[in-house]
């Protein structure tokens, strides 16, 4: 049978170069992260499938991979299991699980993959990597504002060119109704309308509204209100007649006071037309967008109930999600490492050379070198100075009969190919000298 | 529906102090395997069925979880995909997927979790991580001495107290059987058996290899060699008889020589009685003990022809496995983290002094320490004192009223009480001189 051999359809192999581009992006990840005291959480990859189902919704129930159950039970082609869907619902899980075992509040953040049946596309796979930053336990603005910077700093330290956070809150939004007179019932409608203000025309985004059944000259003012160049003060304005909007911009200005000693101002811009799709945020929602990036980076929020409504306790929570494989795309022109970063190549002249030659790597190692003999099968000096240059090695280090009988060894600069003959007992040091500049031994 | 919360039979959550525990460990084995000059590879958690199927042996393959198709075709009952059973097969896809762009001789590690379908047991799971380390396309032995020298390397630095490499070869066992007149058609049944020598008693081996055929007093003659206390010395002489068996001794000669400036003499040695189970062998095998536990810490060997078994090309191999669950279980009693090792807690005693507190916090974090502020709703300094202990915080910043009035913030040592203190702007250094013994401000 002819099999394939690219990895299933929307995962993927990563090699070297980009794997370890990637677990360098997520190691700033978690010292950012733990510097702010949030602890790490693995959970299984999958989970009971009861777990899992209902908690996405129809479209996304359709997109779990579920685990065929075992043995004899495997013709009934039953599932029982399933693979992780998002961080979300296993936190859950967790903070039932080991409730009392738990700091108060638990801060923690997980990195990941998580899968998806979803279609496979530029940029959009079924194994992915997700990154979570949440807190369980806490009220607090300066929970919310913890999260904000945490991530912030997170951004900052990955590079990411131009970053702002789009501030806003469910109670400013709620207000907002109100204040235009939107009718309760359909609130809902009209925020997931005002959600594409950043995509849609604003006329096209009037017309959509009064489609959704709100009378156009109401529609045309509130698109108004937040298109206009002065946006944020036509809300603040509006937003001053009723008690529940006033404790949304409250809760705002709070969270922009505790940030402001961490979070330059211009990188934190309260954005009144901020919806954020998902309906469970209860507080302060935010998205990180960056510029010439489509969509947003990072989002997050305030989400009490949620906890509780995925099989958790009744906990506040607080938290928000990076989202790594954009950030990763954006990072990989720039920093993707270099396959072949060996620092010291090591030739094996013959069989009787081959263990000094196999103690001076490890002499190279002991200086924090990466360091390989010659694992091919030619004796030709020519063949194991190619390997040496295409393995990108800084120093090749030669060693034959001539060099035996005067109890040195070559090193050569395969950069400059200028060669230095080194006694045995002083390589050590003179390669600390040559790689990191100093003779004690520390690499850089 | 009522909802278990505990993972799924056979796999675990890790929180915190046992994940970074794990995750340090993780660390130092890719520090020294980097060292070494191998690259990391990562591969989807799943795979097309039909890669996987047919590689494990029917008792294998029932022991792979397989994913059911999605959408119109679940209702087949059917599966497409199977989560990873080991990390030999990727590695023979990867090499035949991405043959020309991978180095020659292609080095590579993987660490990370695989999936089977075992009974659950005490230190058996279901899902549970692997570490691979293997040399693609070199027949040299200073490739088998490299990922000894890697292996012991690495078992070193995590502390594995008083192992042992148990190092042998298949032409060894070949040349013994021939040596003791064992038939060439139950040469396998007869290694399976001396392969107990380290569990049954000599008498029961005996017995055993007459129930396979040999002849009684070849049975006991070869068992005598293989057990005596001069066993070594017994079987080299035996092996003098056949070429194959004197290149095999050679083969073991060469690369004890090699590892010798690496490995202390002690620490590895030529156990002619070492089968491995596995048939695929063909050069070195070897298996790392340590005091006190039963079967290995690791194993490898040479596999010439199994890459293109699985579906890869042609390519001679040589590699091994950590048992890396074993060693954790082995170094967790003393190297566990500790959860809440916060360094430093933030009080905040009122909204108003809200910023300021969350502004120390930052100050905290910048000189490299793990801070957080108080994210509670009490307002009293007592209950704030006790998260900060139960928090396991070596210091508390205080900032009231008192404080505010004289520019001032108290720092709390939560080991002895004592309190200092310090004038805002010195904050940094105090924290610094007080956390990390210096004044600017670096983490030990």
């Amino acid at each position: 049978m002819p099999v394939r051999f690219d990895p299933p359809s929307g995962t993927r192999d990563f090699l070297a170069p980009e794997l370890e581009a990637r677990e360098a992006a997520f190691g700033i990840i978690k010292e950012v992260f733990a510097r702010y005291a949030f602890e790490p959480l693995q959970t299984p990859a999958f989970e009971r499938l009861d777990v899992l189902t209902g908690k996405y919704g129809d479209e996304g129930d359709k997109l779990i991979f579920k685990i065929l159950r075992r043995g004899e039970h495997e013709a009934s082609g039953e599932a029982d299991l399933a693979l992780r869907y998002d961080m979300t619902v296993p936190l859950a899980r967790v903070a039932a699980a080991y409730g009392s075992q738990l700091p108060t509040p638990y801060k923690r953040y997980t990195i990941g993959p998580v899968w998806r049946a979803d279609r496979p596309g530029r940029g959009r796979f079924r194994e992915f990597w997700q990154c979570d930053l949440d807190i369980l336990g806490s009220r607090s603005p300066l929970a919310d504002a913890e999260v904000l910077c945490a991530v912030c700093e997170a951004m900052a330290r990955l590079d990411v060119p131009g970053f702002t956070v789009l501030l806003n809150s469910r109670l400013v939004l709620a207000g907002l109704l109100r204040a235009f007179g939107v009718p309760d019932d359909i609130g809902p409608d009209v925020l997931i309308t005002l959600d594409k203000l950043d995509k849609l025309a604003p006329a096209e985004v009037t017309a959509e509204l009064a489609g959704r059944g709100l009378a156009e000259a109401r529609a045309g003012a509130l698109v108004d209100a937040m298109t206009a160049p002065d946006a944020t003060e036509q809300v603040r304005a509006a937003l001053k007649s009723s008690e529940e909007s006033v404790s949304g911009l409250e809760e705002i200005d709070t969270l922009l006071a505790l940030v402001r000693s961490q979070v330059p101002a211009d990188r934190i811009v309260f954005t009144p037309r901020l919806v954020r799709g998902l309906s469970y945020y209860t507080g302060a929602i935010w998205e990180v967008t960056a510029p010439g990036i489509p969509g947003s980076i990072a989002g997050g929020g305030r989400y009490d109930h949620l906890i509780e409504a995925l099989g958790g306790p009744d906990v506040p929570a607080t938290g928000g999600s990076l989202g790594v494989e954009r950030i990763l795309a954006l990072r990989s022109a720039d920093s993707e490492g270099q396959r072949g970063r060996l620092d010291v190549a090591v030739t094996v002249m013959s069989q009787e050379l081959a263990p000094a030659s196999f103690g001076f790597a490890a002499i190279a190692r002991s200086t924090g070198a990466r360091a390989s003999v010659y694992l091919g099968a030619s004796a030709k000096l020519g063949r194991q100075l190619k390997w040496a240059s295409d393995a990108g090695a800084r120093l090749c280090l030669i060693y034959g009969k001539a060099e035996e009988a005067q109890g040195r060894v070559t090193i050569r600069d395969m950069t400059s190919g200028d060669q230095t003959p080194v006694p045995a007992g002083e390589l050590a040091a003179q390669l600390s000298r040559m790689l990191w500049g100093d003779p004690v031994g520390t690499p850089g």
